[in-house]
């Protein structure tokens, strides 16, 4: 952590600032340069995580070194790692790999509304080149009064598609008490963007033995996403992967903004959640008609 | 409902999209313009929830005429309500009104660290006019390793608090299953901004016999926030008050944007949630430790 | 347009309505629902343009028809135009051309910093199938300190190496006294994302003999890009190349957001400007350093 | 500046960045932190504005230390300045002083429409205690075939109305070919949100012996601003009112959002330019229909 002091700061602040950084263990180091005195701490910054040097005289900006997302960093990992989904040997069935060099498309129905529907969807999302199926069975809906999914139900129709077609199957999950019925019928769990900070569903995910596909908040910055992940990966759970759906900005003839640029970020940044997933639909266009009428993801 | 034909519409899509509006039971009302025909849609628009007029061809625009949020909609009311917390004849103690004539100010420190603490806080916020205590028990953090809260220790100290000083309190929940803990402990229960669309939380929210601070989200629209309200609202729990605490923007200077005139537009929009309250200290300043070192909510 | 009336309108505020509008020798057409009344308005729509119509007693809202822009939209032309740089027969050379079935690509440094680079950089773009080169000679630069490039000197080098290597030249005009000059030099005139509503210089650039780059400002909606490429066409320049470069978002790990959508969005939209161009370089780092050093538009 | 590097960074990558800065005059300074090591650089920063710092191997980020606008920071003045308008001795009438205790209102007609009109307003502009008229002669309008304001003939009136009422006015200039004739009939000299960053226009506005009022662009960060700002008083005209007038955000329920801690921003980091005005018109409605009608700014 560095600190920049302010050009006015007397010799007493700055004695006092070097004073409760050291109280908790770490080392100080003085550059002073023309017009402005730089604090350099050395040593474990959370240390000093709840001190609040922001505040203290004299102190005009202080600057993090080290990122705060420790697991999902891939700063000192050799080798970005690959999320294998469905490869549980008590369910026989394919296997999907997110991360590794072939690019994998995830496809299914908005919400699961019925048996047939879902397995011909199924089967040509296979047929496709698909290598997941998707299907809402608990939906997040905006107005309380829209169709909330199909529930419990839908689960069971997911499990029963998975075992005549062998294709995995992702659905989200939205309340830690759905937690274990989902790990039961999906081969991996999906928490959508409006949850992507819903810090008790993301820890209980983390000790799921079940790989967790996890949505970008329609505002959440790219750091915020690797710590969202951070909190799933602190349990336990390695297996994640991050999926860039477009943020929310000024523009108002799209729903929302596709951050291209976003998966770059994720691959410079991630560690063992190198993969990813664009859920384009929601992006591409200002209505969602399309992309319940279409299998796309 | 509104639709806006394209200029290039034929009679038979017109006719076509005509019959799946009256297949659901409203009666249609063309206009024809020099260059467009609009279709005026009569009866109730939740009728057309489940159509894909968007993307049916010759469909050029949609435009709902009633507002979809019909509980927390100010239109059809004669007066704004006002929510009163701590009236539980169970509890003696102080009542804070919001909705009504008076500010109504609320304070308290960030975390609930300790009970002198908390009872010194209380008594400086009742002194210096404020009618409610807050502070957090859970605490929403991006970091899955920063201080979490004290949790059931914090809820504890509130309720004692409370007895003490006649303060009635506040605290977030973040999981449905902390309603009933919290509940028992506090006068009102908070939703924070990440969990406004935690739709699980907020329809159990919905079955409690206490108020809820419901606090916008980072990049939630009046609209949205407005749907939330309803969620808790269609479950039976009519005391929501509303809560701008800035909105994410491209500055960085600041951590949040206060967004003034989202409370006019509370006001403007709003039925039976007519309260509101601004939590200026994180949309005032780039750092959290202001908010923290003093009692400003 | 469309006049959505509030559920408490009178019969006399609906009257004054109908008048206001019916003054202004446009129709009006009633369409009573249940809880709503609408007002169709008919005929042609800029005779509305100075009506406080919104402000009006008994107003909701009020929905226009027809697009703004009426040289731009696609939507009463047959096909898409193909714009071609460097059609001049006074100056042999290579032709460019935007909006047909190729995809064009113009690359080129930052800014022209001396002959023997600029000459290098244009036959590598050449042979690397690159239709134009781009140069600045006036730059934008965000503090008045920072080099404005080479201005009149780097506009003759353009002209030399158009004629040594046949490749149209674009570079940008910040000044409505610069036309005159740049457009002698330069086969294109770009404005840039910072000028895209400085109305002097796009009313200007419509009295001149040569294709414009039109870029996107940086928190400019689409339908205020499609606008002010109507404040040039409307003066008679009717070849304007559109130019998505990035909007700015509340994410801080990348300087602009490449609005990908938006590309789609102008096809939808556009009429005689449908080519368009995506400068990649500047969306997809946090750091203006690599658009330098490479030549990548 | 200092320059963070990454973890991995070798001695020969640290010696070659150590060295490339030194060249250009500046010391540099090491401190080795316990995974990372950081380099201060001592000496005058703008020495570096043309080294691709960022871009060098090791280099994980590189963090400025001094702000980029010098003239337009408060850091090194005594007291925040006082700009006054209308202060000139071969015109007399009153003088208007921004950035003094007093609250100083501007107000006025967004478009100059007649004579009669503009008298009337001025005096009750007065009469409410308001220190300067505001009246658009050149009307910057998204559409080009919107009303464009009288232009010469209302730079006339708003003379006239000076010698009239005795009160300083205040008119939009939007090309450089117009400020001879704006600043001869008007006391200050305003720039609009959409040219903030028109900097041919800063430039030569920066020439004119009159004060200017710049308005923050609607994206524009406040250090943007502040470097806009430093466009004019590096040509020599130090009086400059900044002016918050809302900024663009996802909201859409409001045309823009009037950022209230940007002022409080302006006069932590302003030196000379301490005044601002809000002009709260604007992001307080949806339509611009209400600031029209009535007077205020």
């Amino acid at each position: 952590m560095i600190i920049i002091t302010r050009a006015s700061i007397t010799d007493a602040e700055l004695d006092a600032i070097r004073e409760r950084i050291e109280q908790r263990g770490m080392r100080t180091h003085l550059s002073r340069g023309v017009e402005r005195t730089i604090i350099g701490c050395i040593g474990d910054e959370s240390l000093l995580a709840e001190l609040p040097l922001r505040s203290m005289p004299g102190v005009e900006d202080v600057v993090p070194v080290l990122k705060p997302y420790k697991l999902a960093s891939r700063e000192f990992a050799a080798a970005p790692s690959v999320v294998r989904v469905g490869d549980d040997p008590s369910r026989p069935g394919r296997v999907a790999a997110f991360g590794g060099p072939a690019i994998a498309i995830i496809a299914g129905p908005c919400s699961v509304e019925g048996p047939d529907m879902l397995r011909e969807t199924a089967e040509a999302v296979r047929d496709a080149g698909g290598v997941m199926l998707r299907g809402g069975a608990f939906k997040p809906r905006t107005s309380p009064y829209a169709f909330q999914g199909l529930g419990a139900t839908a689960l069971k129709m997911l499990a029963d598609v998975r075992r005549t077609t062998g294709m995995p199957v992702v659905t989200e999950v939205m309340d830690p008490r759905q937690i274990d019925d989902v790990a039961e019928h999906a081969d991996m769990l999906q928490v959508g963007a409006r949850n992507m900070q819903n810090f008790s569903l993301l820890s209980e995910l983390g000790r799921v033995k079940r790989p967790v596909l996890l949505k970008r908040g329609l505002s959440a910055t790219i750091k915020e996403l690797l710590m969202a992940a951070e909190y799933i990966m602190a349990q336990g759970n390695r297996d994640v992967v991050l999926c860039e759906r477009g943020i929310r900005t000024f523009e108002v003839a799209t729903r929302n903004t596709l951050d291209v640029a976003a998966l770059d970020g994720f691959r410079e940044l991630m560690r063992r959640l190198a993969p990813f997933a664009a859920a384009a639909g929601r992006s591409l266009g200002a209505s969602a008609d399309g992309a319940r009428a279409g299998a796309a993801a």
